[in-house]
């Protein structure tokens, strides 16, 4: 009753369903499996898309032709562009999301796409035959074959829930978990570990009292994610956040339940998410900090239901519940649910290659938590390159890699091969060592054409692209030609505090000045407005980025070709490392183990230092 | 953590939401538990509200207070009013509607209805003491105190799901069944069986080819179930169902599934719905028939998910899948998911009182499933009634029970409390003698001031019923009044093949002809319109109904008068059966078991004849 699919996709979250995705619009035949065709797409943690480094993400995978962006936008209530007082490398979207909206815009867009059939099963078991993927059996009994298979099992493998001394299993909170998968890929050669996560208690927001805490509200400009033209909610429509803190009242409660704790009675063995931490933990790691904050977050239009990010806690429910109440505005609140921590199987991911595609078995990928990331974001770009790659495996195409230079998505997918992890993933701005080139604002120039190329990306989203380069290189042009007279700026200068002008300077000289802004320049000069002509607002900020910050770009840019001659250093599969007694005992231990492609990749893995990398190089003739 | 309630209810399906809505509003404060707060209100089979005898209640839900007419009328994708040409006892309306939008307009209602809390878990036990109930016990292990428990479990008490020859644990497919509270219950003198219920296989709609197929649209006017002035979709908006029908073809193959069929194999114990039949079952009992009409109905607005109504089953997959490629349109169909059978534990419903209180602990109420019904609207209103008194138990008032000639509500539980079921037992119009009473029509007149009496059903609702009563009579007296000219009527009548006025007649008279309709005669004689004034449509359509109908009507009440005079005849608790001999062995066996209060119940007893009743008055001094 199955035809013969290119890709199966085992699970439907952010990963899987980009996985599906990607792989259908390139012309694949798949399949997505999912446990329950109702619970498609689910925020399981907090109601939000993006944020630092995140918002990189997402807008990346927009670039790329994913849906995250789309979906995001379209189920926004509140949109903010975090860090916007600090250089545009640093510049961050986020959005709060209506949970139930964004979970059926992503299965109304999966739908929508042609290609993509669905299948409600558990998947129990891989059909594999001399080290290549075959297809699935389902929890029915069901084979299904396909050329290549896309594993995003989140939390559900072997997932087990801890609430204080209470443990059941569970993929999520009143959900089933999976089981079958991780013992088989064990017995075909897999390692795998446990990690753990957490969530906090859900809240009925009709129990509290804002009075009490201070109120976060929307920017006054919605950008969004998508680079395409996608209808949003207006400003004056958004929903607020809101901001309240814990107390040592609040930290002397919780310490009660550590006794009890799943985490310090050992009784989870996992790593948690460093940054990301529970309740507890970060009462534990800061003794010294008399409080934290709190972000109340609103899960949606018309529910009343609270996510009380930064309460992760897997405590005795009990214990959560009189320690939130000390909290102000929480003082008379309600649970709809506790807290609590998740265990779950994961495969680290120095067992993959940069495809995603695992080194035993060919054609098998792996995306998302599965591989010891954490974030909604993080697993959803994994899911794209893996759909990416399973595709063209599917139908023998070169891989698509993205290096570290091109993407965040490069930097994550370098680090979990080359590094591994042994506690949850999370991306920062700080793991790229070339952030002021992988901005939020031009993941489009960056990532769309490469995209395109291989036939993903839409022709509407490339040609506008081409269209906001031109304009880009247009608006550069002529903010390098147009001259100012001091006459017509100084004003405008003396109010931004910056010295007048005492003879004619070119705009562009002027825009390099601290504070200087260039719509406000364009309003203050019609002269320089009608020479810039009808743009469109994404390329004026573009143009005035590029050329505010052109000298850190272009160091960047020479950076990015320093190491990417050590990229150019081949080493061949077959390189004896134990031969090479000169390298430090845990350099050759963890070169055998990853089995780097190339000298720039060795530099990279931690343990490697850049004596071994020299002795290396002389090795290799260099 | 918790307060006590006055009310908690088990359950978050049809039934149990109208528990909590129902409860609250009248005062009561009560906590909502649910496995998985993301499920609220699923329509866990066809995407359909109402239709024959099920319209009716829905209609009744609504004018006693219920939100089910109200979540159904703003989900909505289609309207029907079923049996239009019958007479008005059988019209009965019907909404297709779209699932997810059916649910989340669920949970926003009770999210708005204070008083009602939330709570994620299951249920795995009751407290109980000195045979009077007294809260609940969680899956982790949470007390918590009330005065009052409603059950509401559905299918999950031990669900067991069957496809094939395979079998698995679930409440639903892809959710976790619930268990310990048959076995308690079970400890503490109830008795329980097993029932079973099934569903078709949900399809891709994109796969079918809807020109094969005939198509069905929605009604030109949108009456709704409601009446209270909710907004509705506009007609021109609704969505087409489609009907196309199987084939011997299509019976030969599945037959060849019979062998591994669980109901054949006698693995599944439990008895199915009669009137509900899997394929399977339409086969073999109608052995003559060579096709059987399957319904096509879409799941949503923007979903691609389709309901083969009429083709539930329990085969194994690939017989469903081979069988259903043979119905026309199908031919190319691809599956979401297989069509299975599900089994369940229910409490045979002759252990309840009328006011669904259980015999054997007080304050302990049991609706929907759990009594062994089927069907979204049967479940709801035992829901309704049973929130009702347990808010009325929880405070000491007298119980609200509804009687034969109030409501199909009342025929429902009548039949439930006297007669039990061993089948999962649904709601027909030839179940209720008064059936020209018992009209969708007229609900709210029936109903509502009932309702509002004991502080359900709301000051608005009861204006719109005062007024809608004041019109009706006062249009009935303009008809009996107004006399009509030969001229102005006689070319209306020719046109109805009706025979001509030969002298003045009263609108009345005109009225009690085959085919006049009193809007079309309004619109010919504008002067009968004037008299009648500016009413609201529902009191034209009633003072019509009323006068058409009144000789049925009246009739029925004389014999609702006659079972009533029964009705009056109590019998006492202690009345001892075994010293009446002359009782047929059967009748002594019912009576003794299910003890009825009045002569009326008894002689609705199904093995109680009518010479065991006249016995019964003799022996009582009748």
């Amino acid at each position: 009753m199955f035809p013969e699919y290119d890709v199966i996709v085992v699970g439907a979250g952010h990963a899987g369903c980009e996985a599906a995705a990607a792989a259908a619009n390139m012309g694949s035949k798949v399949l997505l499996v999912t446990m329950n065709m109702q619970t498609i797409a689910q925020m399981s943690c907090n109601p939000a898309m993006g944020g630092i480094a995140k918002g990189q993400i997402v807008r990346e995978i927009d670039a790329l032709g994913g849906y995250s962006g789309i979906v995001s936008d379209k189920s926004m209530i509140q949109f903010r562009m975090l860090n916007k007082s600090k250089g545009p490398g640093m510049w961050s979207p986020r959005t709060q999301n209506d949970r139930m909206l964004f979970a059926a815009t992503w299965r109304e867009m999966l739908e929508a796409t042609s290609n993509v059939d669905f299948w409600q099963d558990m998947v129990k078991e891989l059909i594999v035959s001399r080290g290549t993927i075959q297809g699935v059996v389902t929890g029915m009994g069901q084979e299904i074959r396909a050329k290549s298979v896309v594993l995003t099992n989140g939390t559900f493998l072997n997932g087990v829930i801890h609430i204080g001394e209470k443990q059941f299993g569970g993929g999520r909170i009143g959900e089933k978990g999976a089981s079958g998968i991780t013992e088989q890929l064990v017995e075909l050669g897999f390692e795998s570990a446990r990690l753990k996560t957490g969530t906090p208690p859900r809240i009925d927001g009709r129990s509290l009292d804002y009075t009490k805490m201070e109120k976060q509200e929307g920017d006054e400009e919605i950008v969004g994610f998508s680079y395409l033209p996608v209808e949003r909610i207006k400003p004056q429509e958004q929903r607020a956040c809101w901001i309240t803190y814990t107390s040592q009242e609040v930290h002397d409660i919780l310490k009660t339940g550590f006794e009890q704790s799943p985490m310090y009675q050992g009784r989870i063995k996992g790593s948690g998410p460093r940054y990301c931490p529970s309740i507890e933990d970060k009462i534990n790691r800061f003794a010294d900090r008399d409080r934290h904050q709190l972000f109340v977050e609103p899960e949606g239009w018309n529910t009343v239901e609270i996510y009380v990010n930064g309460f992760s806690t897997s405590l005795p429910e009990d214990v959560q519940y009189k320690a939130l109440k000390m909290v102000p505005g929480f003082e008379n609140c309600r649970f709809f649910r506790p807290g609590y921590a998740i265990e779950y199987d994961y495969f680290p991911p120095t067992q993959l290659k940069f495809t995603l595609e695992t080194k035993e078995i060919r054609n098998l990928f792996f995306a998302g938590q599965i591989n010891g990331t954490t974030g909604y974001e993080e697993a959803a770009c994994q899911g794209l390159m893996a759909g990416i790659n399973a595709h063209r495996n599917a139908h023998e195409q070169e891989p698509f890699v993205l290096q570290r230079s091109d993407a965040y998505i490069g930097v994550l997918i370098d680090d979990l091969i080359n590094k591994g992890t042994d506690e949850p993933y999370r991306m920062f701005t700080s793991r790229a060592e070339f952030r002021t080139l992988l901005r939020q604002d031009n993941a489009d120039m960056r990532l769309t054409p490469m995209s395109y190329e291989m036939g993903l990306a839409s022709e509407e989203r490339m040609e506008l692209v081409r269209k906001k380069m031109d304009e880009v290189e247009q608006i550069k042009k002529t903010l390098a030609d147009f001259s100012v007279e001091p006459a017509a700026a100084n004003e405008y200068l003396s109010s931004k505090d910056s010295s007048p002008l005492v003879e004619r300077s070119r705009a562009l000289k002027l825009l390099l000045r601290p504070n200087i802004d260039l719509k406000e320049l364009c309003a203050e000069i019609p002269e320089l407005k009608a020479a810039i002509g009808d743009v469109h607002i994404h390329s004026l900020e573009q143009a005035e980025i590029q050329a505010k910050y052109d000298v850190y770009i272009e160091k960047e840019r020479e950076l990015v070709k320093k190491m990417a001659s050590l990229e150019d250093l081949m080493i061949p599969d077959s390189f004896n490392y134990d031969k090479l007694t000169a390298l430090s005992m845990e350099a050759r231990q963890k070169l055998n183990k990853i089995r780097p492609n190339t000298l720039g990749q060795a530099s990279r893995i931690s343990g490697v230092n850049p004596s071994d990398v020299q002795i290396l190089m002389v090795y290799m003739g260099r």
